[in-house]
């Protein structure tokens, strides 16, 4: 079964920004893209994988995805997973390549499209969704996906051994699911009265966690974290998210003036590569009973490393196509659960639930066992675009059941999208 | 004077592969090449940019140039230079493209291009070399191009403004020039009759401080240094670098072993996002007498901040390609500066050397005004393919006195080394 020539690497955008979906105080007008990567084989099979993007550049991490994609061809499904770190370490480490990151930014994203297209291939050459494969894998299998490179200090892949015993029987996920919170209600271009309509409608279909942007302007951020508490009741959960607006001491003096709406973290506060910064923060706001959640642009595991060795975090939000796919998110789980710090993945854009619901998932079920202060992030945006959206019932994550990694896109709604030659860009070019 | 349309910009390659010039423990077989920008301006004027890479994957990176040129078309060099800070913000903060980013990785080193091409068109304007037109340039000027978001916990406005006072005549530099030492002698795919021959020859050339690469394998690491201590005597300086080879006490122990030969400082000993390895790395090899030094993966201010905050490094390794160009390199500067750790310019590659050295000849003239531990890296390869190639006297770097920042190429090399049409790749190909 090898792996064909994966040159249609495309790039498909979704034009977000007429609706100000996704907007925060830093992204004011996403375009929600992705590059997305197919895997022919010559047995049939396919593996399908993406990277999310905000619109413009995604023919950056296209023409990455194409680079990286000359170390796949030729190889066999069974050549990578048997070595599937010393595969990570051959896309990661190229002599000429790593130069272009090391493990951050294009590079890296392209490297978790690959990955992922890889990962869904071989949970459909299993017959398995991708948590299940996961779940179902020897523990020594599992740790021979990571690459350990830079994070030994921390974790050993004895350590990481003794972590993954099966913690947890998945029946309980089966039946009630993983909780959620949604971020569909309140992204910042939203007018109060459509903030209104939509946390009314959330708490009818039983969701119980919300999170709010802020970062923008300190007296809208005052009146609209109201207007929400004051919607959804003392009992029901509040976030908040600047998205790396401030500098350090003016995020501690900006969310100390929100505190009154008592949220349960900060997301964001500052840039993503402030370690220190981030636990300055997280001191300061540790007495208001604030904590800080970080890690959808932490670009790779040295960096999380360092956020837990700091306790410059309290909510670690692992990203599905910013980190070295599962490979790399493994190695963050067992990281985390060293340090006792919950995760809380990033989602919503494109794909990003589809994907990261499996990574928690196994979470719970081989690492963690624990719900406590846990739950995934959920926008309800593009999953119709998908062959195998995404299921949510009494605002949880049900268990996906076909094979795969759930981020094959509808042939149709590629070709609608893909930039620039797609009908909806070719429209709103006439617009 | 209007700048032009750089949709010219293009993928230059060098095949120093064959010959292992720049080989390290991480970096066996780069061909030194760079993404090279020229912007065109009504009135005759051009500026000349370009970042570094190393072979496979400039293609990427010339994809983020011309995304990132769509920001440049049309604007003026008075419009951007009256608001530098502004336009840099521009383009490192664009609400799409900063998810690639931000500020790191590919998009970050194609805005390095973007911004040394519009340098270089400044200096070309005001008829003066970058390191005069910096020197001559009112402080408050100076300031007005640095973006400080996200540093400003360790460096306000006004801390810039009281370091920049003129702190040292010129007349020194131009005499004497700045000191330098050599990498040439020793990469890792040299064998030792090379090495002999060159460190001889580099004695004869005046040259006092020698780099080694390390970090592949220790008792040849042992063998190595042990040779190029006995070659230099005891009273020359030797650096060693490996290049990121290492995870945290690996670095330490084997670093232990090579402290025999006196080494100044341990370069890259682990991961470059590595900020708190490198701080316990720091601490214990200062016992043995050895420094850390970082910086040419070091990916933005953020990072530098936080390595100066942990007392992570001894010797602060600024990059013209890596970081934002001058505006970023600024920053890093004056926070080194008030830190009091000394500047030591990474160089090499492709127009390193030609670019860096208006840098640290900026730094000293108005910021640091000493030169006790501290030099400028030097490279002997591809100095031949600029217009105004660096002038090295008696292992100083003299100032260059040429309008402009020195990384023009020349049209015949350029079109040579063109990849994949031109002639040298062509050749290649072919063998």
């Amino acid at each position: 079964c090898i792996t064909g020539d994966p040159r249609e690497v495309r790039d498909v955008r979704f034009p977000t920004s007429l609706g100000q979906h996704g907007s925060d105080a830093m992204h004011s007008d996403p375009d929600y893209s992705a590059a997305y990567v197919v895997l022919d084989t010559d047995c049939g099979l396919k593996g399908f994988g993406l990277t999310f993007t905000l619109g413009k550049g995604t023919e950056i991490v296209v023409c990455a995805v194409k680079a990286l994609a000359r170390l796949v061809v030729g190889k066999s499904l069974q050549e990578i997973v048997s070595n599937f770190r010393g595969f990570y370490r051959l896309l990661t480490s190229d002599g000429q390549m790593r130069w272009l990151g090391p493990e951050k930014g294009v590079i890296h994203l392209a490297t978790a499209a690959v990955l992922n297209a890889v990962w869904d291939l071989w949970a459909r050459a299993e017959g398995k969704p991708l948590w299940k494969l996961l779940v179902d894998m020897d523990p020594k299998r599992i740790v021979s996906c990571i690459d350990f490179r830079y994070i030994t200090d921390v974790l050993t892949e004895d350590e990481a051994l003794d972590i993954l015993v099966k913690a947890q029987e998945e029946d309980q996920m089966l039946k009630e699911g993983y909780p959620a919170y949604t971020t569909s209600c309140a992204w910042l271009g939203y007018p109060d009265q459509q903030l209104k309509q939509l946390c009314t409608d959330a708490l009818k279909s039983g969701w119980t966690k919300f999170k709010v942007k802020v970062g923008a302007d300190l007296e809208d951020d005052v009146r609209r974290c109201r207007l929400i508490r004051q919607m959804i009741g003392p009992n029901n959960t509040l976030m908040i998210d600047a998205n790396q607006r401030w500098d350090v001491d003016e995020a501690i003096s900006w969310v100390s003036k929100l505190a009154e709406v008592k949220p349960l973290w900060i997301e964001e506060p500052t840039s993503p590569d402030d370690i220190l910064g981030h636990a300055t923060i997280a001191k300061a706001l540790a007495p208001l009973g604030i904590g800080v959640a970080t890690g959808e642009q932490c670009h790779n595991r040295v960096m999380f490393k360092q956020l837990l060795q700091a306790s410059a975090l309290q909510f670690v939000q692992i990203d599905s196509c910013r980190l070295g796919s599962v490979n790399e998110n493994l190695a963050v789980l067992l990281m985390a659960h060293k340090f006792q710090v919950p995760v809380c993945p990033h989602a919503g854009g494109v794909g990003l639930c589809e994907l990261v619901q499996h990574l928690i998932l196994f979470d719970y079920i081989c690492v963690s066992a624990n719900l406590s202060n846990r739950m995934c992030e959920y926008v309800d945006h593009l999953h119709e675009h998908f062959a195998n959206p995404v299921v949510i019932q009494d605002a949880h994550y049900m268990p996906p059941k076909d094979p795969g990694y759930s981020c094959e896109m509808l042939e149709s709604s590629v070709k609608r999208h893909q930039f620039p030659e797609g009908d909806v860009w070719k429209l709103h070019q006439n617009k």
